[in-house]
């Protein structure tokens, strides 16, 4: 069976919340898994200098224009969180901690996740609502807030993050198939095609 | 007949270069016809504070292998200039002077300038390779090399790109369709939608 693709994202990313809801069907029409690895934008952002592109003043009101129609065009359930963007730590914590656990809970999480923040704007940089998701999608309230708290799983998603820098990812979705990254849910017909018939 | 597109660009663009060769025949389609507008990226970063892409330390090498991945997958010829990025003066200020004598002229002079500079390797910032390539296009040399020194021909450029900015043009390529903006060669799937079925 061929390598899985690695499938970064920001849990407060448009683009990598409308990724998700295509990766795993992308993937999975030539054979291959995917690996689910939230960042937080806001570490790698420092790396590149980049400032926030919300608040550019010409960019930033293009791409808010840009998401709402990119959802129109996928045909994606899309609604502008009150509160956008948040610091995506806890979703990101919780789903590491997850993943160490059962992978397939994990992605159900992070797909609960996306869709209470992007579709029920329920704001999920608060602990208590990232367990409420988490609470919904089968996992122990307690247990879950312990984790959100617990040494070992935030120093568990700085060493992600870290590993992501590394490996050069800047952005949200990044997507890593056979070595070669392609950045943007707009590679994907990219990626379908290195998929397919390999590097090109 | 409905109402022009508006294709903005920066002469040492890649993806306004890619652009370049669509743009065209998609409006054609549709029965649009489209308004070529060089502008001077410099300038318009400065508005949004950004650096340049190209020297950010992540996404820099990111942006040189995605160019020359997306020629191959979009089938266009291109070879990376060996110096890269020029500033694209000379060449704007060519095209708006050819564009007030004969707009269809000025558009193979673009197309031409495009040429030399992504596909055959020639420094077009230089106000001798522009001359040589609006010779080849028709043009005479002595009144090219007078306009691209010209004070009204300089200040012309000037209002074009603060124009430019006033619209919101941040980038290349940039297409205004209807008053919609849309950035990105990889957003003509987008374009063609809203030509062919109006705004969504």
């Amino acid at each position: 069976m061929p390598a899985a693709i690695d499938f970064y994202f920001d849990f407060s990313s448009s683009y990598g919340y409308f990724a998700s809801t295509k990766i795993d069907a992308l993937a999975a029409r030539y054979g291959r898994g995917v690996n689910w690895r939230p960042i937080l934008l806001g570490a790698v952002y420092k790396v590149d200098h980049e400032l926030e592109v919300l608040k550019l003043p010409l960019k930033g009101p293009y791409v808010m224009r840009d998401i709402a129609r990119s959802a129109r065009f996928y045909g994606i359930a899309y609604k502008l969180p009150a509160r956008f963007p948040i610091p995506a730590v806890a979703p990101a914590r919780a789903f590491y901690w997850a993943n160490d656990r059962d992978p397939a809970l994990a992605r159900n999480l992070a797909r609960s996740l996306y869709h209470a923040y992007f579709v029920e704007d329920r704001d999920i940089s608060s602990q208590e609502v990232t367990a409420d998701v988490a609470v919904a999608a089968g996992m122990n309230r307690d247990e879950v807030i312990a984790a959100l708290n617990d040494i070992g799983v935030k120093a568990r998603l700085r060493r992600e993050v870290d590993a992501a820098i590394q490996r050069g990812v800047f952005g949200s979705p990044f997507v890593v198939v056979d070595g070669e990254a392609f950045w943007g849910v707009d590679r994907f017909d990219q990626i379908e095609r290195w998929l397919a018939h390999g590097p090109f």
